[in-house]
C-alpha cells in the first residue's frame, strides 16, 4: 500500500500512503551505530523489532499515551499519523550506562533515585548534540510548552515500560523516543520504540538484551531480540 | 587579616579570617584557559579583577541581588561571606560564541532570540561536562529549587550587565557565575564577575576585551581588561 518512498533511514523506510495523513513505515533488518560508522544486520530484525513496537503501541493506547500508531499491516510495515518531527531525541534513564555514565565518571548501573529525561538535538553531521531546554526554544526546535510536554509524557511512558519489563523480568535502563505534531497540531510520540532504541538488561544475570549486543560485539543478537519478544508477549496483559 | 590557606584555585587564594562566617579572597595574576592546560600571568591582573569585581558587586547590591561581597580590603583582596559553593557553573549567553557554538555548528556572533543558560558541573577531571537540571537533581549537586532560583537570579544578573557594559559600548556575549548557600542557608552569588569569567566585545569593532585574547593569543590582554575596567568605572552610576 506504499507509494513513494519519502525517507530511508539507518532502520526504517518511510512511504507515503493513498491518505496525506497517513504514512507507512518498513523496518529494516539493518542495525547502525555511532552514527553509522558502524552496520549490520540480521535476517528477521525489521519484524521483531515491528512486532516490539507493535505490541508497546496497543499498551500505550490502553493507557491514554497519543501516538502515531494506526495498523501493523504486515510482518515490517506499519501505517502512522503523518507527523512533523520535532528535532529532538528524547531520552529517559533509571540507571547510569553508557555516555552519560562516562561524561559523569559514574559506573555502569548504578540506579538513579530518580528518572533523568534528555534531550539531543537530531543532527548526525553535529554527531547529535545534548541540549538543554534554553537552546530547543532560542534555536526554534520546540516551545517551552512542548518540551514540558514531551518532558511529562516521556516520564509516563517510562512508568509504563519498567512495568511491562519488570513483569518478563528485564531492566529497563534507558531508552530514546521521539515526538512529532499531528496534521490536528497534537504532539504526539513517532517513530519506534525497540531494543535499538533502548538498554534493557535481564533482571537476574544483567545480560544486555538490546542494540549494545551490537555496538559492543557481544553477540547473538538475534537471540536478544527474540527473546525480548517473547518474554513480553508473555507478560503483557493486551 | 587573612589567616589559613583554605583553598588555591586557578585565578584566586580563599584564606580563613578570624570571623568563621567571613573568608578573604585573593586576586592572582595567573590567567589560565582549556582545563589549565595553557598558563599565563599578567601584572595587575588580579587587582584589575578586584576592581571590576567590586564595582560590579556594588551594582549588584544596589539591584537587590543577594551575593557574597562585604568589602574590597585592598588592591587584590576581598573579604565575602562564606558559603557552600553548589557544584555547578552557571552560563548566560546572549551571543553565540565558543564552545556553544561549535557543538551547534553555528558561528560566533549569531544574536540569540533571547538568553540561554546552562549549567556545567565542576569537574576539572571530567572537563567540566554540560549538564541539565534532571542530573544535577539526580546526583544531589542541587534541589529543583536551587536550579529555578539561579536561573533567575543569573537572567537577572544578565539584565543588569547588560546594561553596565552597554553603557560601556561593550556588548555582553555570555558569562559565567557561581552560587553558594551561606551559614543561614541562603541561596546567593558567589566568587567572582570579571573578564576572565565572560565575554565581551567592543559594540562598535567586535573587539575581543576579555579572556578570549588570552586562550587565542590575541595579544594586550593587560590592556583589554584595563580598558574595560575604565569604561565599566565612567558608565557605571555609583
Amino acid at each position: 500500500m506504499g507509494q513513494e518512498l519519502l525517507y530511508e533511514g539507518k532502520a526504517k523506510k518511510i512511504f507515503s500512503t493513498a491518505d496525506s495523513n497517513v504514512l507507512l513505515m518498513e523496518f529494516k533488518d539493518s542495525l547502525t551505530a555511532f552514527n553509522a560508522q558502524k552496520k549490520g544486520q540480521f535476517a528477521g530484525k525489521g519484524a521483531l523489532n515491528c512486532k516490539i513496537s507493535t505490541l508497546i503501541f496497543k499498551l500505550l493506547n490502553k493507557n491514554a499515551i497519543a501516538n502515531h500508531w494506526l495498523k501493523t499491516e504486515d510482518e515490517n510495515h506499519m501505517t502512522v499519523q503523518k507527523t512533523k518531527i520535532i528535532p529532538l531525541e528524547v531520552v529517559v534513564r533509571n540507571v547510569l550506562a553508557g555516555s552519560l555514565a562516562k561524561k559523569l565518571g559514574r559506573t555502569d548501573g548504578e540506579v538513579l533515585k530518580q528518572p533523568i529525561v534528555e534531550f539531543y538535538y537530531k543532527d548526525d553531521a553535529l554527531n547529535d548534540p545534548f541540549v538543554n531546554d534554553d537552546h530547543a526554544v532560542a534555536m526554534g526546535w520546540a516551545t517551552e510548552g512542548q518540551l514540558d510536554l514531551m518532558k511529562l509524557e516521556a516520564l509516563k511512558i517510562n512508568q509504563i515500560l519498567i512495568t511491562l519489563f519488570s513483569a518478563a523480568r528485564l531492566k529497563l535502563v534507558d531508552f530514546k523516543i521521539e515526538f512529532g505534531v499531528n496534521s490536528a497540531g497534537q504532539l504526539i510520540l513517532s517513530d519506534e520504540i525497540s531494543p535499538d532504541c533502548m538498554r534493557l538488561w535481564d533482571m537476574d544475570t544483567n545480560k544486555k538484551m538490546d542494540k549494545d549486543r551490537f555496538r559492543q560485539d557481544l553477540g547473538a543478537v538475534d537471540e536478544a531480540y527474540q527473546e525480548v519478544f517473547e518474554r513480553i508477549s508473555k507478560g503483557a496483559a493486551l
